[in-house]
Parts: structure tokens; sequence; C-alpha cells
């Protein structure tokens, strides 16, 4: 049952996570707009290694340590965004891509797949587990590169 | 707060979750009791193609197509499950590998990383959201397998 507690709660989350996108850029001068959601005791799974980072503080490094790799320019957009909200947990999943780079750049090869679990802690919508990632084939242990995701291949 | 009701709902979805870890074989004996816990409008982000897996019962079909690949007595064990739940809405995250198969089988060569998003729905905790994946070398293209999660490469 949708109470006014659960549908502000779920307009909340829908628009912290909405509004984030923007704030997905790997630009250096981003990087620090880009921290604050996360809580400190993030767990991220990311698309490349490493397999886990524990923390908002590890996560920032293995960030920082990416910036050399991507344009000012680079920003994020998403689509297929599904979210589901209940108290004080939203769960949301979408595909992604990056953009404001060129188009033979490695990172623009690929949409990619993230789910997003966030938690309100002390009044505050924070990001507690983010994962994203591309599927592999087993045969080869390549990564299979995609901009449509319709696509089974 | 933790009022007698979200405690409740927190042992319940973690008792779901550990206790469907036996389930997560892939014998074709097991399928059908794999499924029940599944929403009928999961989306799965799988460790292989396909890109995205809208409904249970395409995720069924995707899953019946991989059961040649594995023996009958292949098991799943994991590990590192952390888990936050409030009200109808349940978020896990864990690491996993597969067992029961000969150790040079592709399938035993990497654990897997894993969020599962639950909702309870008319009473009953179903998954609305599961992902696996390994991440990948961004220069090569190549999913980097590991055993040991602290490992960087």
């Amino acid at each position: 049952m949708t109470t006014p507690e659960s549908a502000r709660a779920r307009d909340d989350a829908r628009r912290r996570h909405l509004s984030a996108e923007p704030r997905r850029a790997l630009g250096a001068q981003d990087l620090d707009r880009r921290m604050p959601p996360y809580a400190a005791a993030v767990v991220v799974f990311d698309a490349e290694p490493p397999f886990q980072t524990p923390g908002a503080g590890a996560f920032r490094r293995t960030r920082a340590a990416c910036l050399p790799y991507f344009p000012d320019a680079c920003q994020t957009e998403g689509r297929d965004l599904r979210l589901t909200v209940s108290g004080d947990v939203a769960l949301a999943h979408w595909l992604w891509r990056f953009t404001g780079m060129a188009t033979d750049h490695l990172a623009r090869q690929t949409l990619l797949r993230s789910p997003a679990g966030s938690q309100r802690l002390r009044g505050r919508w924070q990001i507690v587990h983010e994962h994203a990632s591309v599927p592999f084939k087993p045969e080869t242990g390549h990564a299979t590169f995609t901009l449509d995701p319709q696509s089974n291949t």
C-alpha cells in the first residue's frame, strides 16, 4: 500500500537517482561532487578491477586513478531506470553509457549495467552498494561490448 | 529504528537469502526449485550474455540453455553476504562460486559478484533484480578471473 510517507520516500529517491546522473562525470573537477551520496561503508563492484572496493575512501582512490583516462567533458547518460522504494531502502537498476568523448574511446564501446542500493541513514539517502558490469563470453573470457541491450550476443 | 516488524522482515529476508544458496544449483532437476522466488517482472543482469533478461520466463529459458554445460552435482557457495532491509524491500550483495565440478571447469575459475533486490509482494518475498558479474580489463576486454577477492588484478 502506498502511504504518503512511502510516496515521499519514493519521490526523494527517484529525484536523487535521476539528479545523480549528471554527477557521474569522471572529470577531475567533478570527483568531489560525485562522492557525497556514497555511504562510508559502501561496497562497490566496479566494471574493472579491483574485484570489490570496500568503503567510500577506497572507492574515491579507485576513481581518482581512472581520471587520466577520461576527458574533462566526460559525462554519462542513463536509460531503463527501475526504482523500488520501501521505508528507508531504495533499489535502482538502469543501463548507462559514457558521452562527451571520442567515439573510438574504449569506454564508448559499450553500455554498462548498474544496480545501486540506497539507504536513508540519519535522514540522508546514501548509496550503500553500487555495481557496474558488462557480461562476458565464458568460452573466450572476453567481455561482450554492445550498444544494443536487446542483442543476445 | 528497529521495530518488531522491521526485525521480522530482516530475519525473513536473511533466512530466505541464505536458504536460497543451496537452491542455486544448475542441475536440471533443480531448475524448478530455483525459479519460485523470482518475481514475474524480475530483470536479470547475468554474468554471460544476454545483456539483460526481462522476466522470470525469459530467465528460466536462459538458465535452461546453460544446463548442458553444468554437471548435476553443481552447487554454489556464498560468502561476504551483506543484507539491508526496510519495510517491503531488501537488498543483498555477496560473493559466490560454483562447486561440485572438476577443478578445470571454466565456471570454477572465478568468484562471481552478485547483488539481489527483493520485494515483499502480497506477503511473499520475491527477487525483483539479480546481477552476477566479474570485472574486465578495459585495455584487453578480458574478464579477470580471481578466487582472491582482495586481489587488485
